[in-house]
C-alpha cells in the first residue's frame, strides 16, 4: 500500500483562500450560505479548481457475502445479497432511483458473493466466495485483502477515467454491519455494546446476540489495531475493503468522495489508517441511525450533511445528499458579485 | 378571510395509510429510508395521490420595504431591496441559481418596494411604498393587510394554475427580520432578547439596539395576539403578509408548501393563525441560524429537513432542500417491491 501513500496530495489551501475571498464578494451577506460556502471551499481545495465541478457523480456498489451470518446475526437470509444485486441490475433498488435522480454513472461489482451469478452488467471481480466465519477463522488472507483493495481501486480508477467528478461508494452484503461493528470496536477501542444497536430490521435479543458474536470474534482473532490489513483479514468484509480501495483511488485522483452511511464510514476509517491524507477528500453525506455511525464520524472528524434517519446503505444516503454539493458548486459558479450586480456592500 | 378557512381541506389520512403499506413492500428493510418515507406519506396525504409529484416546483419572491429601517436596525441600506430585486431579475442571486438547479418556475413580485421600479419581468402588485415605521405608527392599515394577502394568494393561484406542484416562497425586504421578530414576540409570548440574535451581518451593539426597537414598538402598538390581521397591520411587513396569502392559496389547492427560513416561518405561523389546517400542507426546508427560527419551528411543530447554517432568505434554503422531496417521491414511484423483484422479505 506504499504506492498509495505517496500518491495522495495534500489539499490546495491557497486555492481555498482564493475561493473564500471570492465567495465574500457574492451577492449575499458574508457567511449567510453557511455550510454551502464551506463545501465550495473544500471542493476547491480538493480539486485545485476555482469553480469545482461534481457532475457527473459516479456510484459503485460492491457486493460480497459474510461467513459470520452462520451465527444468525442478520435479519435477512444470505440469499438476499444475490437478490438485491439482481435488483440493482434491474434498476429497482433505492440506489438506482437516487442515482438516476442525480445523473450518476452507475456500476455494481461482485467482489465476493457466495454464489456464482451470471448477469449482464455485473462486473466480476470476485476474490472468493464470501468471507469465512470470523468467529471460527480469519475472514480472509492478507493477500485477499490486498487483492480486493486493488479491485476497488481499479474500479474507481476506471470510473474516474470515464469522467466521474465525485465518487459515491455503496455496498450490499448481508451481515456487513456485524463486520463493520467489529472493525469499529478495534479502531475506536470502545465497548461493543455502545456500537451495536438498532439495525435494519433487527430485534432486541438479536442485538445482544450480535454483540456477543462480535466480542467472541475479537477475543479469538485479536486483530492488530495498528495494521488495517490485519484488521480486514481477520474480521473484515470483501466489499468493505473494496470501498476502502475505491476511496484511496478517488483521493489519489483528487476526486471528492461523498461518504454514505455506517459501512462506508468504516471503509473511510480504514482508508485513513492506510493513508491519513485520504480523509481530506471525503465529505460525509448523512448520519445514519446506526449507533456506531456517530462514533465513526467522530473518528473521521466529519460532520454529516443530512440527518434523515436513513439506514439502508447501498450508497443511498450519499446519493440523496449529493444535490447539496451541486448547490455549493452552482452558488460559486453562477451567483453575481456585488460589483457585477452593482449592489451596495454595506 | 373566512372564504379561505372553509376552503382548506383536512389531510387524506386514508391515502397516507395506503401509501405507508405500499412503502413497506418496497425492496428495503422497513423504515430504513427514515424521513423520506414519512415525507412520501405526507405528500400523499396532502395531494390524495398514490404517487405524489412535486415537480415542477414554483418559487415566488415577494419584495417590500420597511419603515422601521429609519431606526437603524439593519446592516444594509434600504436601496439594497431594489438592488437585490434587480439581481433577481438578472438571475444573479442565490435563489436564481438554486431555482434553476431544481427546475423551478420563478417570479418576483413587488408588493411594496419604497420606490418605483420599471423592469421587465417584475410583477407589480405594489400596495404602498413600504410600511410606516412601526415605532411611530401602525405599519399599514387593516385594508392594506387584506389587499396584500390577497395579492400573495392571487400570485400563488396563478403559478399553481400554470402547473406548479410544490410552492416555495421567498422574500426580500431590508428590515424584515425586525418585523418578523416583533411578530414572533407577540405569537410566542417570549422575551425579545431570546428571539433576536445573530442576523445577516449584524454586530452585537446593533442586536441590542434592534431588541430595544422591537420592545418599544410592541409597547406602542400593542398588537392583538388573537388577531393576525391586527398583528400584520401594526408591526408587519407587506412581503410577510403576501407570503402568508400565497401559503393559504397553496393549502387551499392542496399543493405542498416547502417553507424557507425565519421570515417564511413567521408567514407560516400567521397562515396557521388565519386557518389552522393550512399548516398540514407545510414541510420545513431548513433550520436557519437566526435564533427566532427554532422558536418559530416549535410553534409550527415542524422538524426541518436541513440544518446547513443558512440565513439568507429569498427562499434559498427551501430550494436547496427541494431535491429531498424529489427523492421521496421517486422512491415511492420507481422502487421495486419485494414481490416484483422476487426478494425474500425476511
Amino acid at each position: 500500500m506504499n504506492c498509495v501513500k505517496t500518491a495522495i496530495q495534500t489539499l490546495d489551501k491557497e486555492m481555498g483562500q482564493r475561493v473564500r475571498k471570492y465567495i465574500d464578494n457574492l451577492t449575499k451577506p458574508p457567511g449567510s450560505l453557511g455550510r454551502l460556502e464551506e463545501l465550495a471551499i473544500q471542493l476547491a481545495e480538493m480539486t485545485s479548481e476555482v469553480f469545482p465541478v461534481v457532475s457527473p457523480p459516479g456510484v459503485i456498489v460492491f457486493a460480497a457475502d459474510h461467513g459470520v451470518v452462520e451465527e444468525g446475526v442478520s435479519a435477512f437470509p444470505q440469499e438476499v445479497t444475490v437478490q438485491m444485486v439482481m435488483n440493482f441490475l434491474n434498476s429497482g433498488a433505492a440506489i438506482n432511483v437516487f442515482s438516476r435522480q442525480i445523473g450518476a454513472m452507475f456500476e455494481v461489482v461482485d467482489v465476493g458473493i457466495a454464489t456464482d451469478i451470471e448477469a449482464d452488467g455485473l462486473v466480476n471481480r470476485k476474490i472468493r466466495y464470501g468471507t469465512s466465519n470470523f468467529c471460527k477463522q480469519d475472514a480472509m488472507t492478507r493477500k485477499e485483502v490486498e487483492s480486493v483493495i486493488a479491485a476497488g481501486y481499479e474500479r474507481a480508477e476506471n470510473m474516474i477515467g470515464q469522467g466521474c467528478k465525485c465518487l459515491i461508494l455503496g455496498e450490499m452484503g448481508i451481515g456487513n454491519t456485524t463486520a463493520s461493528s467489529a472493525i469499529l470496536a478495534v479502531l475506536s477501542g470502545q465497548d461493543v455494546s455502545t456500537l451495536v444497536g438498532r439495525e435494519t430490521g433487527i430485534a432486541v435479543e438479536k442485538i445482544i446476540h450480535k454483540q456477543q458474536v462480535i466480542v467472541r470474534a475479537l477475543d479469538e482473532r485479536k486483530p492488530d489495531r495498528k495494521d488495517p490489513i490485519d484488521i480486514l483479514a481477520k474480521i473484515g468484509g470483501l466489499e468493505i475493503a473494496a470501498m476502502t480501495g475505491a476511496m484511496l483511488s478517488a483521493a489519489a485522483n483528487r476526486v471528492p468522495i461523498l461518504v454514505d452511511g455506517f459501512i462506508a464510514a468504516i471503509s473511510a476509517l480504514l482508508a485513513k489508517e492506510i493513508c491519513s491524507t485520504a480523509i481530506d477528500y471525503m465529505i460525509v453525506g448523512h448520519c445514519s441511525v446506526e449507533p456506531g455511525h456517530k462514533i465513526a464520524l467522530k473518528l473521521l472528524s466529519k460532520k454529516p450533511l443530512l440527518d434523515l434517519e436513513l439506514c439502508l446503505g447501498e450508497g443511498s444516503g450519499a446519493a440523496v445528499a449529493f444535490p447539496i454539493l451541486t448547490s455549493a458548486t452552482l452558488m460559486l459558479k453562477e451567483m453575481a458579485t456585488f460589483a457585477s450586480a452593482g449592489i451596495s456592500k454595506e
